[in-house]
């Protein structure tokens, strides 16, 4: 299987995707999915493919070409798509669940890029805690807005420093959550 | 379809069903999920089905019978099942894959039963926002060790106060938690 999900910000674009492909538990490989081509200066286009063993070949794919502002597509098996909008700034494909609900509740289309990277690896870190079919490391690519260039393309592996230290925070921060909450009581 | 889950604990058992049944969107009604036996002093039983028109028909079983231990069980649709333990203290069926981190990260066995809760209803919160065919209220019955009979059962809708105050600190809880970490610099 596969995680993948892209997000449309009025700064620019975010794309990031699992490696994982498996075809059984026994045969798991690791596999490039998140792709990229540029023009420098015209246009930048990227694309999140899923484990090419899953039944679903649903992708994203997003970019800027020229003063257009940059867009942001999931396309279905059929062919047919939905375009990323204000109301809805984030798409995913593959096993998009688990990490759905922080999405749901924090993703803007305001955000920095910086910033949505947290929910972003957040949003892969609950899938990854929970679905041995998606594993790292996690391909990053940032597209600020009108740079018509890529220069923030990253690989985050288990030992990335900031991935662990948000990963513990974020562990610590649900706990001291739940247990400052009221108890249940009839 | 649904979402149910139900947890084993040194102390006792908790279980908890949604209650929407769709078939098709524009044909949603709502339906008992969780159901009970009980011959006080001697037995008690409870069941978490799924929705009628699931596909799958694997439930969740648990209880008591005299000075034996609790026990909970998941039954597959083959009528194969496994066991909660220790290591593993609780079952899912239906879409359990929203509110599957926040039980991963924190259930243990030691738990009090309204300290469960609180996960319970946090996982149940999370599917709700992200998934409309898991709908409100939710059914609710805690079983506390030993005592043989059914005495905490509850069904939580849209307006339970406590409910909605869990939710609303979460929602905020977790917006904090976000804001707090530092943000991704390449």
């Amino acid at each position: 299987m596969t995680y993948a999900v892209a997000v449309r910000l009025q700064r620019g674009l975010a794309f990031a995707a699992d490696t994982r492909t498996n075809a059984g538990i026994d045969n798991v490989s690791q596999f490039r999915k998140l792709h990229f081509w540029r023009r420098t200066g015209d246009r930048v286009h990227a694309l999140l493919t899923p484990d090419a063993n899953g039944f679903s070949v649903s992708c994203i794919l997003g970019g800027q070409v020229g003063d257009e502002a940059p867009r942001l597509f999931q396309i279905y098996d059929e062919g047919n798509f939905i375009e990323a909008t204000d109301d809805t700034p984030y798409l995913q494909i593959g096993e998009h669940k688990y990490g759905k609900p922080i999405l749901d509740r924090v993703v803007h289309p305001e955000m920095r890029l910086g910033e949505v990277v947290k929910l972003i690896l957040l949003s892969f870190d609950a899938t990854l805690r929970s679905n041995l079919s998606v594993g790292m490391p996690i391909d990053l690519l940032l597209y600020e807005r009108d740079t018509l260039d890529v220069r923030r393309v990253r690989r985050i592996d288990e030992n990335d420093e900031y991935y662990r230290k948000l990963s513990n925070q974020w562990a610590e921060a649900l706990r001291a959550a739940v247990a400052s909450m009221d108890e249940y009581k009839d």
